[in-house]
């Protein structure tokens, strides 16, 4: 499948059939994860693979607690793939201060997003996550202080076939020639 | 050609030929980073792009002013991709100050990303950029203060048609199953 076609298929499942997914599938996506590009080549991420029902049942109470109920779907979820990041390079310290920027954040949505169009590639629905409680997240899963986790992803078979149209901006919304 | 390979084929080239690029595979490039999921579909970016020589010259003299000399291999790139983001969604905003994160920092890199991949897909080079004087960059461009840049795509065709070997962490240094 040409990369448009690929990009075309990806959207966010939510609605998630009963099929479970099969590890040599997931680990086909986190191979694709692994040779993303990050700054300064510091592969910063650890992914935390959540596919047993008890303690995917535990990780997504934690994830919901408090003001974070709103994406309850995750419950009907197969997979959990919880993203932990130790942002331990000296270059994206550096670009913290004097950039005043996150490079990490880059990284994790280059590796994420390959880990997600290999499973498009697959029939494999995913959803991005950005909001949950990552404090009791952390505690359920035993993550030191100092590492974050800013994206989680679903992922499963979807109940739908067919993707949605994509509502997107105007090409000539987002770009200009100089 | 399968996604692996893309993500295989895909490095950061930093020595261009001579070769111009044309609009239309650029447009082809704008394509996938358009169809991009971001959060709450904010898609935060624009895309300038700067592929006249004399243009871009002034705009590579004030990237590499101060400190930020070191990426001094974009003199010879013949296109710039300068990606502008305007954080106006309430949910990174909210994402920012309740999760201590920049959502919108991981939307630039599911877009550059797509860009990048479907360049590679086309034979044409690509390098990420987050080393670089922002300040005089957006001066350059007359960006209002509110805009942020932290990344720029090099673009052009490799004088080198065979990828490097990439390095990266094995796989069991970066997931385990819960």
């Amino acid at each position: 499948m040409d990369f448009l076609s690929l990009v075309r298929k990806r959207e966010s499942v939510r609605k998630y059939d009963s099929r479970l997914v099969d590890r040599k599938d997931i680990e086909s996506c986190l191979e694709a994860a692994r040779l993303s590009p990050s700054a300064c080549n510091a592969q910063p991420w650890e992914f935390i693979i959540v596919d047993d029902r008890e303690k995917k049942d535990r990780v997504v109470s934690a994830m919901l607690k408090g003001i974070y109920g709103m994406n309850s779907f995750i419950k009907d979820a197969p997979v959990l793939v919880v993203v932990a990041v130790d942002n331990k390079s000296w270059f994206t310290k550096l670009a913290n201060v004097l950039r005043d920027t996150k490079m990490y954040l880059v990284d994790v949505g280059i590796a994420c997003e390959h880990f997600i169009l290999r499973a498009a590639e697959l029939d494999i629905g995913t959803c991005w996550l950005g909001w949950f409680n990552e404090k009791a997240l952390k505690k359920e899963l035993g993550l030191p202080k100092h590492k974050r986790v800013d994206i989680v992803i679903s992922m499963g078979y979807p109940q739908e076939a067919d993707p949605r149209e994509k509502i997107r901006k105007q090409t000539n919304e987002i770009r200009r020639f100089l």
